[in-house]
């Protein structure tokens, strides 16, 4: 697809750390640019295992990530890391305690780290950080691990896509029931218990390994386990970069299924930007905000309204 | 729009809480028999006022929401809450946990409380939880609460484009700054800072003012007020009614252009949704897969996928 001559891709598939961080920015910024960077990218993608983590604010993800890189790191492999990332101007100082955090990193070529922001509109922080698992991937990095800030939709499908899902929680999080609610139990393949030295750490163990007694398997399926770790003293990470191993040695057909989630779910995400994208660009000028205003003054029920917008959608 | 012989509906517009829970599991799992609901519920609504709530798990927003809700019912006002709730059966105790704890109003006929499990499809949430809104708002619920588990784009959505959104967050949460991660701080018209008694609480508030510092206000803006609660005490939930009450007061033409904003998101949202099931169905059967397989063989890049479908939707 496409010639390669553009200086981005070339550079990007050549491993440079400038033209990824520039071809990142791309699939951030510029819906179109990403079409044709990743057209050109693409053939050389599917080689990086992704690992994703999640958990809720403060359970220590950045940290973990950081030793996890180290460990990762002394097997030759390398690493890029997306820290997906809420924070906006507004609470600018979020980033900077990140930056300095992941600057252990900072002299070793073989680790690449971006932060990437949520988008405001539908679908565009999933999509963005899916092509910049295909740019990492591209730029020859064996292990790219994707950190979100769990909870939401979009961040538990971006992570529960992933080759593997990490889903960290933390003893003494005010209610252990209430930590447990935030829908991502179910993708995870490995739990971590971080910040194991503190109180109530078996506690959480035991309500996690209650939880999964819940669940039916069959004898071939794969049970998460449960590894306890202090991020912050190194404590634990080698044993959770051997579960890692573990999961990873499953049969190939489980990994496939994976993935052919993860393209069925990105395929249909795009062709939704797309088509609304289309039907925007096809209706009559002013139209869109008509009808909006028609709704809010109750004129028109919002669904009868969006049939009119199909109807002129398909006239078109 | 439609006869109203339709026992449903009459019965949520008679305030019946059976017919108000039917309606709502119509919304929620049958989008057919949702669009027919809505066109008869929705010359009936629009009068409700609707109060997000959203926060990390653990800050107590499920007790916040109790306590408040005794405030408002003090001053006869009836009370919808719709608790968003991403728990599964996998997990089942914390639902439990919440309807214990909600059951202080169970004996209330002017208090109707749902829970609502966060759904597997794209936007799926989103559209159910505005549908249930306006189902409480034709029953004649005068306020509307609607509680969610914050952080992702789906909830912020949700919560950020309710009549007025509290954001709550406690003190000693680990990390401060992590906290304030969420992506949350700048949908918020009243920060609520629970569980006031614990230590930490003034740091909290005051991070929380410094990062308001930053913003730049109009001379008519609305600036954030920080309330500090004590939520399972009681203490400080009469000053968040009054802040609330407040915020209400201001002019129309900010609260129309809240309502604007939210009846174009979902419009957008309504629009993405129905085009994309277009699609599907008038795709040859086995099509969708085909390209999915091609994707992941690395045969076709995700992009040029997306064109091939988009150009057999526009030919049928």
């Amino acid at each position: 697809m496409g010639s390669t001559s553009d200086p981005i891709s070339n550079g990007v598939l050549a491993g440079e750390p400038r033209a990824i961080a520039r071809a990142i920015s791309v699939v951030e910024n510029d819906p179109a640019g990403a079409a044709d960077l990743i057209a050109r990218l693409y053939p050389k993608t599917g080689r990086a295992y992704v690992i994703g983590v999640t958990g809720a604010p403060g359970v220590g993800k950045s940290t973990l990530v950081d030793r996890l890189t180290t460990v990762i790191r002394r097997s030759a492999h390398t690493v890029g890391i997306i820290a997906v990332d809420p924070t906006s101007p507004f609470t600018g100082g979020a980033v900077l305690g990140d930056r300095v955090r992941m600057n252990a990193h900072a002299a070793d070529e073989g680790v690449f780290i971006r932060s990437m922001a949520t988008r405001g509109h539908l679908g565009g922080l999933a999509s963005a950080t899916s092509d910049a698992i295909l740019v990492l991937d591209a730029a020859g990095k064996d292990i790219v691990i994707i950190e979100t800030v769990g909870v939401g939709q979009d961040e538990v499908e971006i992570v529960g896509t992933a080759d593997i899902s990490l889903v960290v929680l933390v003893p003494g999080a005010g209610d252990d029931v209430q930590a447990m609610k935030a829908g991502i139990m179910e993708i995870a393949d490995v739990f971590v218990v971080n910040k194991a030295d503190r109180e109530g750490a078996d506690h959480v163990v035991q309500t996690i390994a209650a939880s999964l007694m819940l669940k039916m398997y069959g004898p071939n399926d794969w049970r998460p386990p449960i590894v306890k770790t202090e991020a912050s003293n190194g404590v634990g990470i080698d044993e959770l970069w051997n579960e890692i191993g573990r999961f990873r040695q499953r049969p190939a057909n489980a990994r496939e299924r994976r993935r052919r989630t993860r393209e069925s779910t990105r395929l249909r995400r795009l062709l939704s930007q797309r088509l609304i994208e289309r039907v925007e660009r096809d209706l009559p000028a002013g139209e869109f905000d008509r009808l909006v205003d028609a709704v809010a003054a109750r004129e028109i029920d919002p669904y009868a309204a969006v049939d009119r917008l199909m109807r002129g959608a398909q006239q078109s």
